[in-house]
């Protein structure tokens, strides 16, 4: 087994939250924030055709994270779950994932909405989001199943139209 | 910034496909197929409550990947386009990307169907798949638009159904 994996950051990410209070407990509330990715320089070239993606995903490191904890209390709930089973960032490799509403792009710059990332992540990753391979019905949502009311509806709906 | 940023496989995935040329180019063609995820047994309790999810979203390291290439022609496609616009496993940081269907969990080990990854791949790191995080309607799929006719409806449908 591989037993240490070195990345370093593509690009720095900026958004509106300075510090971890400032952060939204839930990804809707990141809705309609606006944020900048400004991509390194000498990766420029490996955004060609980016823009025509509405949507991308992104991948990050949670660099304020300085603890691993295998067991968290979400903010969603108030019972604890092993890390794996939530989205905590306190996890064994801190990597973040979002999906985020590309607006535009000048250059090595993305315009991006709907950011729920701290100011000044680095980003290890851009991929496209394509429904064909990344919509999933689900069967079961576990713990968030009790937690999250707007989670009742498996399904995607008219709520993320225009987001 | 940052610079290097280190990772340590949490486990190791198993699957069909032992060489590259066994892979499947397209998701789709991954579909049912089944694989095996062992945890390291001190991440153990990380993994409690994931049984309650149907689909995880998997983050892992093409380890197979010795080249990074900025502008790639991807198998769906026969224009080059920017790294960041494909899911190609040369990119500057090879962390691949998939979301399975959890079947099953004995410990530290998870059978899971859907599985597109080589044998032996290094795991980083495992998310619940939460449609009401994880499903966006898209209004632009790149490139993709006219190289896959699948691709046309951008909105889940019954062809998951079950998967």
């Amino acid at each position: 087994m591989t037993d240490s994996i070195v990345y370093r950051p593509i690009g720095i990410i900026h958004s509106p939250y300075k510090t971890l209070e400032d952060m939204p407990i839930q990804p809707a509330g990141a809705k309609g924030k606006e944020g900048l990715i400004i991509v390194r320089p000498e990766f420029s070239k490996g955004l060609r055709d980016i823009e025509g993606f509405s949507h991308l995903y992104i991948l990050y490191h949670f660099h304020r994270v300085k603890e691993t904890r295998l067991e968290v209390t979400p903010f969603l709930d108030s019972k604890s779950h092993g890390v794996f089973a939530t989205r905590a960032p306190v996890r064994p490799n801190p990597i973040g994932l979002s999906v985020v509403r590309l607006t535009g792009r000048s250059d090595n710059e993305l315009r991006i909405v709907n950011v729920d990332v701290l100011d000044g992540t680095p980003l290890l990753d851009i991929k496209p989001y394509v429904p064909e391979f990344d919509v999933f019905r689900t069967d079961a949502v576990g713990w968030l199943e009790q937690s999250s009311k707007a989670v009742a509806s498996h399904r995607s709906d008219d709520r993320f139209s225009g987001s």
